[in-house]
């Protein structure tokens, strides 16, 4: 094959760039909120950029988003209210729509003008909009939270881009919104949130997971490859009462079996122990300061 | 403006590399002969990549194609059978259609699929496909020159890739190549060749000079800078007679005029004056080793 | 900080290109063999580039070559006499040294001046060419290997750059060499072969664990995330008898303690578990090709 | 010869980058003012770049520098008392000591630590500091200016960065500081300024050229190709009388030859003509919006 000549490059942090090849431009141009990038790839077929990232990509995104979602929906013993907060991309409320227990499916994402691109443009979550749980608020997130009425959601879940100064989820990652998310979650509510490069920016994951610990009586955290981000990949969770690490393998496979999901592609059992003992393992060779991230 | 994602990345040279920003990617595939994408760039507009290099673009293809015709057409007293190698993209033609004189264009080149593609997606040249004076022929060029008649031509333009390793131009920039264009040329036959970067491939430059002044009695080259390629691009010509280096300004203008030509929008007299001075005070400063090249 | 100018661009495969930034130049220069850069960067500290592709940086030098060593020195029963193909950098001895039942180390390296150089400029491994059980050739391991009595060895580690064609590697990943390796390891002989990128080549890797498994009656990979290759490397093992992925954690553990081995950073009984569970998992999303290698 | 590894990454504009490829880093550092890098390349032999802009390569900053400072103190009467503004590379007072009309120069530079770096580390002008007519004073240009008597130099040479917002030479472009110019500028002064690069961001060159001649009765512009640019680079001039466009290559060549000037690399009465020929024809081709810059 001959060298490609078009390709992404993407500034994945101030010291490290990635080129890609670009097989096609799909779309390119920029909502009210962020600029928009969808290209079919070489090594990832086709993928989502916003302002310029990675978010997403057709031979791993049911990594992430199996990763995001199932650890704490399975972690909690009863989820019949969930709230996500932005995965405008719709693969988030896929993964929740598979929890038969769950009753209600609350969406909200800022940028109306992406999801209207996902769905003419990304195929492999269309469906996930047609859900009858579903309500889908174009709307700020913090802002929206603020209105809900107080214990309101069992698990809350965030997919929002990185905490960047000037970026449009900067506040939804500090000491305030998690003491909001606090009131607005019930008895046993528990919030997980994505949470940066492991690997990569290991000080805004470890300022995540320090300033959800200054909220909530328990966190854990965990993480796993993804080869579109070249990264480990971080996520967090806060819980007033359960939380996944203490889940064991045959725990895990039992209670997807007892919600009659069996058609997911990486996570399992055995996945969900991997993918938490490793982390503190890769944590010692990527030094970086936790801070308590407020407004 | 955010700074855009997505980049033509373009090996210069071994050592130097550009990336450009695209906007879209028109098409993008393989030839029988050549890797061809065709991109709307921020900075060239819509641009012509051949085997990862820019041949051409929007913004100053003309000055690209000006300099290659008209200096040489103008120095021959009578040009009236004009052969073009190469020049696929239908510039070259198109520049030597303006010279009233002119009774026969020949063009030859190998790849009909980039013809194509070219009178598809670049619109800047596809009217210079129907002049009644164009032959057209599919071919390789020099098989195709061998088995021409002798003295056949009054000028031969070679508007092909540099001369690269197994490239598809190599054999058309040697001793031996030049020997047949010699014998294929009428008494005051004149050869002109684009002749690689000044600035940036010397050696290539010098050498495709010291080749041809091997073959024909005069020589003469010129150069000016082509943005698109960020170079002081040359072009070396061969004659049995006259030379475009003797031309003075005024004279230039003057045989512009008499054949009609007022619709250029780069070269004149004083440029021409000027792109012949200013080549050797660039050559000081870029060492290259000139060598003779052979089959 | 101010965004860095000066970066090593590392083509990790046609279609993706790295660059990351770099404090200072401490060596770059060509031996007999090939290109050596050895560079100070903000992303990975000092790192060891050989044409062109990132061997082992000061950050995380350590997973890679803990992983290649410890899984198979401690599934073999009774490792005396180790051969360490490649590893000029010396950190695979270092990590076999630390097994008190070895007895002997042989190494052999094609590239004498590699390890010159890397006892001038890399600190991490210096001391490693001072143990007693060690004996250093300078040779091209295939034939070394053939000049050997049959049976000789217990366990062969391959720590060599990947079989690209041309490259110096070519003929130590084929039939015919495992064949000869088979030959020249003791009745409960195994090797471990760094096996390329699980992520980025995977038609590589599988080809690597096809071949070896032609030979060996047992067989088995691993991988792990190495942040300097952006990847899940991987690993694979040959063996005539027992094979690591059967040991337990507890096992890993067990034996690390018999053999007073206290000083790892990352290899671990429960990390020995969930390398092997993770990466079949992985090897879902990467499409390759396995092909049987030859010679 | 094997590809390089290592390069300078250089933002040319937002849209088009530069990669070169780097032999060795000689400092790497930032002083109170700015970035500061000095490579050994390929390409351009021993460069400097300031906030990662390339700024002088020992192949061609003869060409820049000839071109900025001669055609002014040649067309000036009676250089007597020239200020040299920036030019810490010591290059620009290099080429005004060559004119033995030259009574006095002042050099006004902000930042010393970088003098110290060049006076260290690039050898190619560190004796222009030694000349005995030179006044070093290191101090904002701007505000030392402002301090000068009325009508006190004859000449003034701006050799600063671009005016970038938030850089160090935001205030040297404005019409504010050419009123200031032109109060200390004695009666047939003029005043010279780079002025950007013609072919990459013709906007700044046009408007530095619109801002003079709202000051200076007489303006003229010129430009050549400066190949470590990759660009036809813009220099600028605003006069109380003369001006270099009106000069004849025999005049040039006649004053150089009265001030005993015979070792000049590049310019001469031939180039002095074609640098200024060249612009109008090449601006056609690079549009761009010309605007009064104000403080």
């Amino acid at each position: 094959m001959a060298e490609p000549s078009i390709y992404v490059i993407e500034k994945v942090s101030p010291t490290l760039k990635v080129m890609y090849s670009v097989k096609n431009v799909v779309y390119s141009g920029e909502t009210k909120h962020q600029k928009v990038d969808i290209v079919e790839t070489e090594d990832y077929g086709l993928a989502l950029l916003l302002d310029g990232l990675m978010q997403s990509s057709e031979i791993d995104e049911n990594i992430y988003h199996e990763c995001l979602v199932h650890p704490t929906l399975l972690a909690h013993p009863r989820p019949r209210r969930v709230l996500v907060v932005g995965g405008g991309e719709g693969s988030t409320i896929r993964e929740v729509e598979k929890h038969n227990v769950v009753e209600e499916i609350t969406m909200v994402d800022l940028d109306g003008e992406l999801i209207e691109l996902v769905k003419k443009y990304i195929p492999w979550s269309t469906k996930a909009f047609q859900d009858k749980r579903l309500k889908l608020y174009i709307k700020e997130g913090r802002s929206f939270l603020e209105e809900q009425p107080d214990n309101r959601y069992d698990v809350i879940i965030m997919d929002v881009t990185d905490p960047v100064k000037g970026g449009p989820a900067e506040k939804l990652y500090t000491l305030e919104f998690y003491q909001l998310a606090y009131r607005k979650l019930s008895e046993d509510g528990m919030i997980v949130t994505q949470a940066s490069s492991i690997s990569h920016t290991p000080s805004i994951f470890l300022s995540i997971v320090k300033t959800l610990s200054q909220v909530f009586p328990k966190t854990c955290y965990y993480g796993c490859y993804i080869k579109s981000f070249l990264s480990i990949w971080g996520f967090a969770v806060g819980s007033k009462n359960t939380l996944p690490v203490n889940l064991e393998a045959d725990e895990v496979d039992r209670i997807l079996k007892q919600r009659t999901i069996n058609n997911l592609k990486f996570y399992s059992g055995e996945i969900h122990k991997a993918i938490f003992k490793l982390v503190d393992a890769y944590l010692k060779f990527y030094s970086g300061e936790a801070k308590i991230i407020r407004d």
